[in-house]
């Protein structure tokens, strides 16, 4: 593609970085702000650049954060015996959007992966343990949910997170893994549907 | 939508004020950007600010332009007895990646709409007249080509141009209207398949 003008061909490239957006994307958004008034990209450039120099991270929890610590972990409304813990920041905001849970997270930053040299250091494996040992809220945790991908890795630090928890006196739950709800049985894989049966969940005959 | 910073949910807003990027979109690029290094923000809203603030319009045929005159216009392989007229850059960007066009342009900046109360004054069209009076390139132009939309809007804006250069010893074209290239007849709407056969092309006998 030909561009007129070097500053148009720098907008189209810097944009067409971001995931998902193609050239073609990039030159349409890139016209757009031609088109709208100066404040409109200068309101814009300055949100981003705000985001990237002034965020910081919860000193609990690791999530994003205006202050010191986040307002999930200043909560008045949230159960302090709950930890859920998630490989990063997507996640959380996934969770939270469910509204079905109350509890505080702890955000991992990732998951243990050999093959890509991130051992259980490079992870926020160990303030999660000291945060049970020692609650900043001063509320004991009672349970740890583990909402971490169901891939090999997630699997593998579920299975060392676990291990390290055994030492506590504290409860470890992990999200149920299933059919979806409204999906199809026949169109589910047959590691899923499989563990679903195993899993299954007892009708209560109370 | 719950965002757990203020930073957070300014950079979603302003990003989702572009077009085509819902609230979903807006969080995933926004999270993108806080996981990569400081130096891809600060390039992407760098080029961002500068397209706005440096750009400039050519002086000839208001097309974007780094300089006073821009490139196509300078351009010395250019046809400068051909100028085709669009209403806006994305045309002006199509018609240039066909590379089937070698001569001038000139960006009206929108088409004649009563509706909206844009007249042939509030639009590029006496720069167009003055320079195929007095060519900026010294060569006479011969043949204006108009590619406007074909809406009533763009009709209305080529049928006032014809007749304003019809004082002019100029040739005045249209781009062909039909049926696309591997379009199917029965798929194509009666007015451009109506209009296909009345604007048919001869295939030469001789």
């Amino acid at each position: 593609m030909n561009f007129p003008s070097k500053l148009i061909e720098d907008a189209v490239t810097e944009i067409s970085r971001l995931p998902g957006i193609g050239k073609k994307t990039a030159l349409r958004l890139t016209l757009h702000l031609l088109k709208q008034k100066e404040p409109v990209t200068i309101s814009l450039t300055e949100a981003l650049l705000k985001l990237r120099t002034d965020i910081r991270y919860c000193a609990i929890c690791h999530n994003v954060s205006d202050s010191d610590t986040c307002s999930i972990c200043e909560g008045n409304k949230r159960d302090k015996s709950l930890i859920c813990v998630v490989e990063d920041l997507p996640d959380l905001l996934a969770i939270e959007n469910t509204n079905q849970y109350t509890g505080l997270y702890h955000v991992l930053g990732g998951v243990i992966s050999p093959i890509q040299g991130i051992g259980p250091e490079e992870i926020n494996i160990e303030s999660l343990l000291k945060r049970i040992e020692n609650p900043p809220s001063g509320q004991a945790v009672t349970e740890v949910i583990l909402a971490l991908p169901g891939t090999m890795e997630g699997d593998t630090t579920s299975f060392y997170i676990t291990r390290k928890l055994q030492e506590k006196a504290v409860n470890v739950s992990t999200i149920a893994r299933g059919i979806p709800v409204g999906g199809e049985l026949e169109y589910t894989d047959e590691v899923t549907l499989g563990r679903s049966i195993l899993t299954r969940i007892k009708y209560s005959a109370e």
